[in-house]
């Protein structure tokens, strides 16, 4: 499927930017993974069994105290290289344009991203995880612990064949 | 348990934030909910059968196309009246301090939260949910697709009995 000079696909929307931002984050550490390039990344955490690095910066690492209690965590991230305006995506393999907010693609408004991901190890500031998909070095923004009472729903679908228009 | 005159309780950190923020967010709509206050809020998302609605601003709602399709959604708010910089917390109930990042309290360096939502109807630019716990009027960052292959995990535990010093 062809770009125009913008980039954007046929059938794809931007949506108008503000002029500024609502809040502010903080990277608080950075992602080591072994994919060094776009096309390299599996697609998603679960297409490969590479153990991956959370580097916590010194600030923030005092926060790690009780995480070995949990079996499973939460990592956000911050998509740094992400098209934030683009509302409507035409995904490669789709049929058709879908809303932003149906896909998990890292460009939207706010590109953070999540992985639900295995907790090996904990060494000092580091955190030994299986079940990443991102570039290596991309910025850490949160780590919360994974509740199956409340974050796992086995029973959930999602149909690409019922897009509505 | 008392707090002394900055509100930081007995065994509690504060982590020195930087001048600067590193990424800046866009509020894309709100959430509608029943509780005003925040002694009123259900302490999860799980203890409450509340419909509660999720309003896209216009400008972001043609990203709702073919959201219809999924039966549960991730939805990632910011929780403005958190302390940014409280990095190891005395819950009101626990037997010690835990790590910021071994908890789902909303105060953390990024203060955005996470919910996993059963979608119930979208009706134009708002989205019909259940299973949400936050304030009325609380700011929304993102939705996602929950997909249960990559985002379930049954067999997650959280011990807080082995809790690390």
């Amino acid at each position: 499927m062809g770009t125009d000079e913008f980039g954007i696909r046929p059938g794809e929307e931007m949506a108008a930017l503000p002029a500024r931002f609502d809040a502010g984050l903080y990277f608080i550490g950075r992602l080591r993974t072994p994919w060094l390039a776009r096309q390299d990344c599996p697609k998603n955490g679960l297409q490969s069994d590479a153990v991956c690095t959370v580097e916590v910066d010194a600030a923030y690492a005092p926060g790690l105290r009780s995480i070995t209690g949990c079996t499973h965590l939460i990592l956000l991230y911050w998509m740094d290289r992400a098209t934030r305006g683009l509302i409507v995506q035409q995904p490669r393999h789709a049929d058709g344009p879908r809303g932003t907010f149906s896909l998990r693609s890292p460009a939207r408004p706010n590109p953070i991203a999540l992985s639900v991901v295995e907790l090996i190890a904990r060494e000092g500031d580091l955190l030994r995880v299986r079940g990443l998909d991102c570039l290596d070095g991309t910025p850490l923004l949160d780590i919360k612990p994974y509740y199956a009472t409340t974050d796992s729903r086995p029973e959930a679908q999602v149909d690409r064949a019922g897009a509505e228009p």
